[in-house]
């Protein structure tokens, strides 16, 4: 995949940050994201399921090269048997639409992965 | 790579833990790594350092890699530019021959990157 973009809309000082209201509602259509209890402020994360280190490693590819598809990249824990991805937009520290949509893409991998099984 | 050994001499819970001396030596001898402060047991940490997503993300998969092989797997936490990798043993809750034996090949895999940039 290459880049879609040169710059990336959430990586300026002077992004938009998401709005509570926007958060919450993301938060109630997306289930399996909560907002991170461990920094102080809004981050988005989810640990992903896998039965073997192998197969957390493939995912934590593929959300890499996602990452580097959108000139936006998130932490990627990579442990046995699961993966923990954390989008947030640096710059603003805090949520930028654009972390809705990787994230939403970012389940849309695994659940690609899980419906192939 | 194909694993080394069906079972991993480190995953046993009868797996003989360091001593505090052998830890000592090896974090003398190995100035990159020290003990993690973040959790309640021995566990070696290092950080290591890229340009960007990219080559932290190939190195995170060469460590992978090297887990496989040896049937132990540590975590590792791939940002932009930087990739953390944590070796202890899960089922003795601390430091075995093996972590010390895999930390050194982790930082000879990051040497031998280094290298030949």
């Amino acid at each position: 995949m290459s880049s879609i973009d040169e710059s990336c809309e959430a990586c300026s000082p002077d992004a938009t940050a998401l709005t509570k209201g926007s958060i919450v509602e993301f938060l109630e259509l997306n289930g399996g994201w909560s907002l991170s209890l461990d920094v102080d402020f809004d981050q988005l994360i989810q640990t992903f399921r896998f039965k073997n280190f192998s197969e957390a490693q493939d995912f934590a590819v593929k959300v890499g090269d996602l990452a580097e598809w959108a000139g936006h990249h998130p932490s990627i824990l990579t442990e046995y048997g699961r993966v923990t991805v954390r989008w947030w937009s640096h710059k603003i520290k805090g949520l930028h639409e654009q972390d809705l949509v990787l994230a939403s893409k970012t389940e849309s991998l695994y659940r690609k992965r899980t419906d192939a099984l």
